[in-house]
C-alpha cells in the first residue's frame, strides 16, 4: 500500500548497479570473507580445508504469498531454511550468496526490506555469517534462490546415514507450529491466528546453532525437518537402513501441548507434528549414552529392521505412511 | 515437438525424487566432493583453506527464449555462464548447485537434456568440477539459478582492482560472435546466421582454463565479459583507478575478421565487439613484461588518469560510453 502522493520507486526507475547500492550496505556481512561483493567471485575462508554447501529456491505461488508474507518475512524466511541446512551438518554457517529475480513494476522499498530481512536472520541466527555476493534479474515471478555455506570447523559432517540401532531421536526447535500457521493462513483465519505460528510459517527462526551444538555433544546423523517429522524421519531410516520409531506419547503431549498453544483441537496439531513441513527443526539421532544438550527433546529411538523389513519410521510399533510436500503436484497454481 | 503417439512424461506426472533419480545419473562429478548429492549440504573439499564462490540467474524471457533454446543449450549456457566467473577470479571450478524451477508442463526429457547439457559443459571446460547439489521447484516461469565456486590452488585472487599503469590489456575468448548470434536471433533470420554465432550465443564454451593459465603468467586483474567489452572494461578502469585505453587499429581488425566469419558488414561487427554482451571471454591485464600466453590476444593498454579525470573507457585517445545489458529496463516483456 502506497499512501504517498508521489508514485513509489520501482526497480525498473532504477539501473542495476543502483539498486545494488541500495540494497548492499543493508546486508549483513561475513566475518569469513576474503574478497566481498564487487568481484566476480567472492572469496571465502574455509580454515579447515573443507566447506559445506546448500542450496534452495522460494518461488511465489508455491512457496510464499505477497497476500501473506513481507519483504522482511520472505528475507528472514529466505535465509532461516538455508540457514537450517548448514546446520544440519553440523557446520556454523559462515556465507551464503542471494539471487533475486523480481517484476520491474517491484518497489524499492520491498527490496530494501528483504535485505533487511536476510540481515536481521543472520544477526538472530548465526552472527559472522553474512551475504557474500548474488545477482538481481528480472522475471513476472517473484524468485528467490540461496545458496549458503559453512565450516565444519574440524569436525565430522553429520549425515542422513549416520542413525544406529540404540541411537535416541531427538529435536531441537519446534515441530507443527508453521504447519498450523499454514492450515490458518489458507483457512482465511490469519486475523484469530496466533502470532508464534503466523511467525513460525513466515518468518521462521528455527534453532541454526544446535546444528553445532548437537555435533559437538555427540550426534550420529542430523537432517532439518522441512516436509514433515515422518518423511524426514523416514529418508534417515533409508539412508541409514533402520527404523525410526517416534515415541506416541511423547508425539501425543507435544500435540496437546501445541493445541493449547495455537487454540486447535488435538487431533489437528498432532497431524501438524507428524505431517506439517517447513519447521526447519534440526532432526538427531544420539548415542543412548550421550547427555542430551539442552534444547534437544528425545521423540523416540532408533531400533533394528527386522527380517525381511524395509527401513521405515514407526509411531509406537505401528508402521506411518510417509506423506508430506510434492512440488510438482502439491501446487494449485494459486499465485496469491 | 512430441511426434510419438503417447503423451510426453511430465514433471506432473512424477514425484521430485523420481524427477532427481532420473536427472541425477547424468550430471557430472565433481572430483573436490567428500559428501555429495543425497545430505542437507555437499562436503567439498578447499585445499588451500579458501574458495572464490559466484552465483547467476537464467530466466526465461529476459535471458533466454524456449523457441531458440535447446534445453541441452541451456545446461550448457548456465554452467559456462558460472564458470566464466570462477575462471575471471584465477581459480578451477570445482563444483556447482543447480536450482531450476519449472511449469509442472515440462517434459521429462527436457530436463534430461538440461543435465546432459550441464555436463558436456563441465566435460569440456572444467573437467572435474561437478554438480554437488541442487533444488528442483515449481514455477510459470522456467527459472535456473546457479552458484559455482573453485579452488585458487594457493594463488592470490586476481581481481578488478589489480589494473596498474603500464599493463598490457589482454582478452583470451571470443569478442562479438555472441552478440552477432542475438542480433540473427531477434532478426529471424536463424537460418542464414552462422552456425559460430548461434553457438557463441545459445550454448557459449568460453575459455574457462585460460583463467589459471592467466593468473600462472601473472595477469594483475581480471574479469569475465559478459555484459560488453566497454562495459566490463569501464569496471576494471574505476575499481583500479585507471585509464582502459583500448588500441583502435586491434578493434578494427578484430571487427573485419568477425564480418568475414559472420557475414556481416564492419560497422556492425565493430559494435558487437564494443558493446555486445555474453561472450564471456575473459578480459585480464598483465605487466609489459609478462609474455601473454597463448590463446590472449593484446588489445589495448593501461594508462594513468590525467589531472581531474575519471576513471573511463578509451577507444584509442577518444572517451566511449559505456553501454550494455540493464535488465529491469532493457527486457521488453516478451518471452517467446
Amino acid at each position: 500500500v502506497n499512501d504517498r502522493t508521489e508514485p513509489e520507486l520501482t526497480l525498473a526507475d532504477l539501473g542495476e548497479s543502483e539498486i545494488l547500492g541500495r540494497i548492499f550496505p543493508r546486508l549483513p556481512e561475513s566475518s569469513a570473507t576474503l574478497v566481498g561483493p564487487g568481484d566476480d567471485c567472492a572469496v571465502m575462508t574455509a580454515p579447515d580445508g573443507r566447506f559445506v554447501i546448500t542450496t534452495d529456491m522460494m518461488i511465489q505461488g508455491p512457496d510464499f504469498r505477497l497476500e501473506w508474507s513481507t519483504g522482511h518475512d520472505l528475507g528472514v524466511k529466505a535465509a532461516a531454511t538455508n540457514l537450517a541446512d548448514v546446520a544440519a551438518m553440523g557446520a556454523r554457517p559462515t556465507g551464503m550468496v542471494v539471487s533475486i529475480a523480481a517484476p520491474p513494476m517491484t518497489s524499492v522499498t520491498f527490496m530494501e526490506d528483504v535485505a533487511d530481512g536476510l540481515r536481521d536472520a543472520c544477526l538472530a541466527l548465526a552472527p559472522g555469517c553474512g551475504v557474500v555476493g548474488g545477482d538481481l534479474s528480472v522475471s513476472t515471478v517473484l524468485t528467490f534462490s540461496i545458496t549458503a555455506f559453512g565450516d565444519l570447523e574440524g569436525r565430522e559432517p553429520l549425515l542422513r546415514s549416520g542413525a544406529q540401532v540404540g541411537d535416541v531421536i531427538a529435536v531441537a526447535g519446534r515441530l507443527g507450529l508453521a504447519g498450523m500457521g499454514l492450515a490458518a493462513l489458507f483457512a482465511g483465519e490469519r486475523a484469530g491466528a496466533r502470532e508464534s505460528a503466523l511467525q513460525a510459517q513466515l518468518a521462521p527462526l528455527p534453532p541454526i546453532n544446535q546444528g553445532v551444538v548437537g555435533a559437538l555433544a555427540g550426534a550420529h546423523a542430523a537432517m532439518d525437518i522441512s516436509d514433515s517429522l515422518v518423511m524426514d524421519a523416514g529418508r534417515i531410516a533409508r539412508a541409514s537402513n533402520v527404523m525410526m520409531q517416534l515415541d506416541e506419547q511423547v508425539i501425543d503431549d507435544l500435540a496437546g501441548h501445541l493445541a493449547i498453544e495455537v487454540g486447535a483441537d488435538a487431533a489437528r496439531a498432532r497431524q501438524a507434528i507428524l505431517f506439517g513441513g517447513e519447521d526447519h527443526a534440526l532432526l538427531m539421532t544420539f548415542p543412548a549414552s550421550a547427555t542430551l544438550p539442552e534444547g534437544f527433546l528425545a521423540i523416540g529411538t532408533v531400533v533394528a529392521c527386522g527380517e525381511g523389513e524395509n527401513p521405515r519410521v514407526n509411531l509406537g510399533d505401528t508402521a506411518i505412511a510417509e506423506n508430506g510436500w510434492n512440488p510438482y503436484t502439491g501446487w494449485n497454481g494459486e499465485t496469491s
